[in-house]
């Protein structure tokens, strides 16, 4: 195993940042690894807003789910899909033409595009001593969160991502078994099995997290999470965005 | 700058490969590497099919677009957004209750969840000596992509990935100026400026890649790109396999 490997092996989300500041050099460094990740077509269709006013990190928070670690990380990236830029790009040369940044596909493209740089960022922070823990709360009041941030038509919040020294070492959360989501030719299997050994594992990981207050199979856990009526607000707000309207 | 972020900023996506087979060991390596990327409420919500059968890659690789390198690499994998395990593996315990994986929120959170899965595959292929490129034309003929796959319902190809030694080395491809791209603490520019730059930049760079005979800027690119009806059958096509329907 070389390094870059044991580094991403070793990845762990960070929810407690020490006071230390990410300099502006090390939050280049990190966009910068961001851009050159895999985009379609080179069409790089997205945008990072660094968040470090304390102030709107704290109305950010408070629309995300209330997690303290948005107000204490000392850079909140907030990272959106953005076809916006791309239609402005070329509207000049698209005059009379029918366009189609409203297509599903290019929702898509966008939204990959986003989580592809994110991750590649993820890397490099992680590799500079950095913490990072993904946040999807950032969908939970998406229309105030995108007016907080001035976010135009065809740009949105696909995910944050605190940024900032770790002040915590949680252990490694065990993953699916790989046979469990590893294919060969063909969909092989609905890994009943496998999913069946996770639950004792996942349950062993949580027992001891938690000093066996809790020990929830994963399928208990997941079954829970499948009932709940989350962000169903999500399709009306994309379309009205100008999102995958066809 | 430390190795990792070397290999970062060293990404060139691989149109031709050497007929040096990839180990198992390798490809597991890989697959684990990208098992440890974050994942929402860690749903791990995506699957890996890995394509070695050459009549298999074959008849992909029509499906795809014809590029000759998804024939050639040694294996092809392909990255699918997955709510059909999740919802196998929490059925028996949501008798009787609604449950939402046909929401926008859901489709949004599987698709991300395998690309931060591939991307992190990706970094670990690159740093094994390996290359790799994406491939968006898994949703050209998505249907039939699908069936060659034997995908279930609530599963869908986000896109491949050719996976391999490389016989090739290209140009780094420059990206757009970082202003163009990174926001401080609210959306603040079109990034009419920057893209102008890139346009500069971005016809030089072709011009030198294609010995003169392409110099078209981004820009151009972009609005063709833009006014061309790609894969409009993605929003039918996603809602009948049960993704997305509110």
């Amino acid at each position: 195993m070389n390094d870059t490997i044991s580094l991403l092996m070793n990845h762990r989300s960070i929810r407690k940042y020490s006071n230390q500041p990410v300099s502006e050099e090390q939050l280049r460094a990190v966009v910068a690894a961001g851009q050159m990740a895999s985009t379609s077509s080179n069409v790089q269709a997205y945008s990072i807003i660094a968040v470090t006013s304390q102030e709107k990190k704290q109305r950010l928070a408070e629309l995300a789910g209330n997690q303290a670690y948005i107000v204490e990380c000392p850079v909140f990236l907030v990272w959106c899909a953005d076809l916006f830029r791309l239609k402005k790009s070329t509207d000049a040369l698209s005059a009379d033409q029918e366009t189609y940044e409203d297509s599903t596909e290019n929702f898509i493209v966008a939204t990959v595009d986003a989580a592809l740089a994110a991750q590649n960022a993820a890397i490099a922070a992680e590799s500079l001593g950095l913490g990072i823990v993904y946040i999807g709360g950032v969908r939970n009041a998406i229309a105030e969160f995108s007016e907080v941030l001035e976010l135009p038509e065809l740009v949105y919040p696909v995910f944050g991502m605190c940024l900032g020294y770790p002040d915590q070492k949680p252990g490694l959360r065990p993953r699916l078994p790989m046979e469990a989501v590893l294919h060969r030719d063909r969909y092989e299997r609905e890994a009943v099995e496998e999913v069946k050994n996770y639950d004792r594992i996942s349950s062993e990981y949580l027992s001891k997290r938690t000093q066996g207050k809790n020990n929830t199979p994963w399928s208990e856990l997941m079954a829970k999470r499948l009932a709940e009526p989350v962000r169903l607000h999500m399709k009306d707000f994309l379309e009205g965005k100008g999102f995958m309207r066809r």
